[in-house]
């Protein structure tokens, strides 16, 4: 028995079948005494059709009506999942953001939770009602509806889960759990049973796209512990069939690495002969925060001589002639010559047993070099190496890492 | 220069267009001068497809339920219209029922409204702010949301200009506007400039299905002029196209008759033998209130003998066999001998200037004996005289009467 908070996303609650189905699971939570708090996405395709409403009138629309009109999605799916727990002999009650309330900030379109006065939910609690809560919604101050941005419900499950001091937040996808690396890239990748959550911070981050970072942020600040798992298998959450993320001390064998993760979508960006002198990199940097350019690895070497230097970065492929425009009308950066390379993937190795091992960078590095494969750059954090190298050396280079660290599924 | 309160129904905002569209009007309203609060429908189909979820998962969900999903497609709406009107550089801002608050009562899904505080809405008036509420809809005491059910944008519409004081309240619609008669039945229907707040519950309740009823009642109670007009047309409001609802005096040129109405799907009931002692008519009636069946006509003639009598009454075709059962089921009108007839058409004409006109009876009956049609009930009001016929003659009852009160539109 324990207070769990149950999310669903969108292919979870895709239609009334998949709801009635995902009623099911939260039923049977409750026949095994839990108290249940579920957080719910739109229906899939409804958010999508929604935001396509408001910019068919314009581009330029009001971030606080498009919050109006985007957050009716979650509205609907929670009423639903109301109905079809009623239907299942289950007390339950759908609650929009304003009702709790969950309080956000201003910043419509991208809120964030300030605050949930979870009181009038806890008290329903004791009486075995079970919460059905809109996901990705608050209210602000001056009382109106403001979204948390795309993927925003996994931190409306999380969020709730630490205001009602829950003993597990479980996040119902279309995936079993988190990878080894992807599956569709290395047939030989395996589940994680758990993982920490710095772990998991860097592999959402990487592009492991399974939960929101800013989820995984809260849910380690606050520690609750998160599970992801499929709401198309038969088990429910508390048998544990997904992945949790925990405490580093709760996850008795560590391995040393636990993840090889790569991104296809970046870009590489090398300035030239950059001046060695204190205020360039903030320049450079600088122009890009202002156009709102989402800058990942950043690499400078120490120059040679002291009077310039290189430095390189990569950005969303995506942003890359923005990117370059900004760059070319900062004026004090004229003199400086630019590279570009989008054919290149990121890929990473992560785990919290290297900060006491050595060796495992060197793995890293040997491996490739025995493929044949040249490192472009290399970056390391605490808990992972990071190196770009040629797109072509994707699937190889993600295979071989999976191997060399014994990641590969006993076959 | 006034205040405005503009609503615009389902098909008057059926898709992105539509909704660019009914903007245009606002603007032209706000550049004349005007304050203007909108009332917006869900875009057509959009409840109709809400509806239809909730009763897939169960055929009795939870009105609260119901209200929370029904009640986001006018959300949905408001805030595409305020970011409609914004592109036209009209200062606007969506508002939900919660928001205002529209106070209503806790019967879900039928809810009334009690009471609408419109003062943060007149604060923004006063900053020539745009107010697009979403209609057919409100929040209870226990902070929840309340539908007004099927039609009752027209309701919050009227309120809601009852709240702010507003000057006229008009209800863009598919229709240009209140008819002598269905056009589609008498192509001599011409519409109707001005009509009476009593005309129109009259002939709103008998089935010229333009207005909903209550909002009707509420503007005669409030004595708020409402305009029925259509938003396929190119002028707007201010230019009074439409169908104007008014008091009697305001009204110069007052018709003896002002339209003449019908009802497709009635059927009659007919007791026979039923003793005349007091009491019985009360016991039918109850046992058709018990089933929330609607009863229309009711005709009790004096009983020859002053021992029996008989009773007849109509009710929608739809609950004819519900209303059957209902009676059987009554164990005191076991003996009473019943009659129904589904092939009958109740057919009024309408008109207040008919309480100061002797003849206006006879002209009817006489008008339908010269055609052959036999009068089977008779009912009258100050203001409205029923009559069943066949159904075989309802479209040549309508025709000849129609012209028979000089409503024939000059060819």
């Amino acid at each position: 028995m324990g207070c769990i908070v149950a999310k669903f996303g969108g292919t979870s609650v895709a239609d009334i079948e998949r709801i009635e189905r995902a009623a099911d699971k939260i039923a049977a939570e409750v026949a095994l005494g839990n108290k249940v708090a579920v957080v719910v996405s739109a229906m899939s395709g409804v958010t999508n059709q929604l935001v396509g409403y408001c910019s068919d009138i314009t581009k330029v629309y009001d971030n606080r009506e498009y919050d109006a009109v985007v957050s009716s999605g979650e509205q609907v799916t929670a009423g639903l999942m109301a109905i079809a727990l009623q239907k299942r002999g289950v007390d339950a009650r759908s609650w929009m953001g304003w009702q709790v309330p969950i309080k956000c900030s201003e910043v419509h379109g991208k809120a964030r939770i300030e605050d949930i006065d979870a009181r009038a939910m806890i008290e329903r609690f004791d009486e075995r009602e079970v919460a059905v809560l809109a996901g990705f919604q608050g209210v602000t101050e001056r009382n109106r509806i403001a979204t948390l941005g795309r993927g925003g419900s996994d931190t409306t499950a999380v969020a709730l889960a630490a205001a009602l001091n829950a003993d597990r937040c479980d996040i119902y996808t279309d995936v079993d759990g988190v990878y080894t690396t992807d599956p569709r890239i290395c047939k030989a990748a395996k589940k994680i049973d758990k993982i920490s959550y710095e772990e998991m911070l860097e592999l959402a981050s990487l592009g492991a796209k399974v939960l929101q970072v800013r989820s995984v942020e809260m849910a380690y600040k606050r520690d609750i512990p998160v599970q992801v798992l499929s709401s198309f298998d038969e088990a429910i959450g508390s048998e544990l069939p997904g992945t949790l993320v925990t405490r580093e001390e709760d996850i008795m064998e560590q391995e040393i690495v636990n993840g090889v993760a790569f991104t296809k979508d970046e870009a590489k960006v090398t300035l030239f002969n950059v001046p060695d002198i204190p205020g360039i990199a903030a320049k450079v940097f600088d122009a890009l925060a202002e156009e709102n350019i989402n800058v990942d690895m950043i690499v400078q070497n120490i120059s040679e001589d002291g009077k310039v230097t290189d430095i390189t970065f990569t950005v969303p492929e995506s942003e890359l002639e923005k990117t370059l425009a900004s760059l070319k009308a900062e004026g004090d950066l004229s003199n400086i010559s630019i590279k570009t390379d989008a054919d290149i993937t990121k890929i990473s190795v992560v785990g919290i047993g290297m900060r006491s091992h050595a060796g495992v960078a060197q793995t890293m590095f040997r491996t490739l070099a025995d493929k044949g494969i040249n490192i472009q750059v290399i970056s390391t954090s605490e808990i992972k190496i990071s190196v770009i190298v040629a797109k072509e050396y994707l699937e190889l280079a993600v295979r071989s890492l999976h191997s060399a660290y014994g990641l590969d599924a006993a076959v």
